[in-house]
């Protein structure tokens, strides 16, 4: 702790926001589908100053997405879930949401006419395609430049598409829209060494630098050991010290550490 | 229902076994890294018997982690982790395994030999490498023949690595020893075809065939839209006859469409 707080240092805005992310999908735990909404909504949470907290993957299962979506709810901030949305009988997420909510599910007026206008030159709007237009009593919905079928926000709720491109485009709409904190900064310092051997060194350095948390991700590539050491803080000042200090620590060793990450 | 069984429809091993994973790292949170482990070990789990119920991704926290740990064990037959078994002190799998199973954390002997022998030309077994020989009381070595730190298995519960190709060889290594019932088998049915114009058709078809499964996976690839069906079932009769049955219907509403999929 610094006599002298930084300039940057989290003040009266140290509040931390968290999400939880639902996965929801036969594919994912069938290993059909290899899940990749999991990196993009962290990715984009962190922008938004907003920690993903917590993962589940549940299959298409009424009763594991009701348990899941009501725990997570409630200890998080945001809950969003992917997957779930199409018009086919295996998409059962709004009816899941709304149980959990216990609400409703109603035809949203402005989907409806999203849809109308979506499928007008292309087939009408059938009974199925009009499923797309269902949502929770209360929910407001996100807009889906690709394809139509709009995402849902209900409570703090925000169900997108399991496709990552359409759940893509969900989020773009989203952005700057929820309320959030710092978001976590990080460094990456890469060095050819076994992470056994410099473990005491990482571990001394997080201690000595507060507010600065290091993980190690070690590699074997062009048939040498290495790892990555990603230093993540709120606070720059003392993410950049703790990272200088790092490498100095790695340089004394006679090692050869790369601010940036190899 | 048959009145002559198939010779493949389950009798007396129709018991389903289920398993759930739990991934643990602040790097899957953060989006830095893509899992690779959910789908791997959701592959190999379907060839053994056994089906993945539920993924949960935690951070390194040891109460998140021993708070899934004792809901997932519980309620599954098996439940693997992957992450944090590493020689650094962002690696804290086997305290958390640990304490949710309530037993303490000992050095293992024949991982401490594994590691002596491993570490004999690479610069001895440090007090950092030596963490790598901690086990839960009680439990039993996995075999990983790529980088000598053995995984571990205890009670139910198998931890992994998280270093996907060294989770492969633990996995490698358990191949064929945890009793399992009927693999879901699967048949891959490719349309191009807006899924939502025939919604009615695949519901109605896995209605009428019993002990199938449809799942429908839309796509826009080539400038046109498409989906895959995949059926899934462990009679491997009834899923060549649901698959004969789409096909044909499809067909029949001037379709292309494809076994094996698009």
């Amino acid at each position: 702790m610094s006599a002298t707080p930084s300039p940057l240092a989290p003040s009266s805005s140290d509040r931390i926001w968290t999400a939880a992310l639902l996965v929801i999908g036969d594919e994912i735990l069938s290993g059909r589908t290899h899940d990749k909404n999991i990196a993009q909504v962290a990715s984009w949470l962190n922008v938004q100053g907003i920690r993903l907290r917590e993962v589940r993957v549940v299959p298409d299962v009424e009763a594991a997405i009701v348990e899941a979506v009501n725990i997570l709810r409630a200890r998080n901030d945001y809950l969003f879930t992917t997957g779930g949305i199409g018009p086919t009988h295996d998409d059962i997420t709004v009816e899941a949401v709304a149980a959990a909510l216990g609400v409703e599910v109603v035809i949203h007026p402005d989907a409806r006419a999203i849809l109308e206008n979506y499928y007008a030159t292309r087939g009408g709007l059938t009974p199925a395609r009009l499923r797309m237009a269902r949502v929770p009593a209360g929910a407001r919905l996100i807009e889906n430049a690709l394809s139509g079928a709009p995402g849902i926000a209900v409570e703090n709720i925000f169900v997108l598409a399991g496709v990552p491109h359409i759940a893509a485009e969900m989020l773009a709409a989203l952005t700057g829209t929820l309320e959030g904190g710092l978001p976590v900064l990080s460094v990456t310092v890469g060095c050819w060494v076994a992470e056994s051997e410099i473990a005491d060194l990482l571990r001394t350095t997080e201690k000595t630098h507060a507010g600065c948390q290091i993980g190690s991700y070690p590699f074997f590539r062009e048939g040498r050991v290495g790892a990555n050491f990603v230093i993540r803080s709120t606070d720059r000042a003392a993410l950049d010290t703790c990272a200088a200090a790092l490498i100095a620590d790695l340089k004394a060793l006679g090692l050869d550490a790369v601010a940036g990450g190899i």
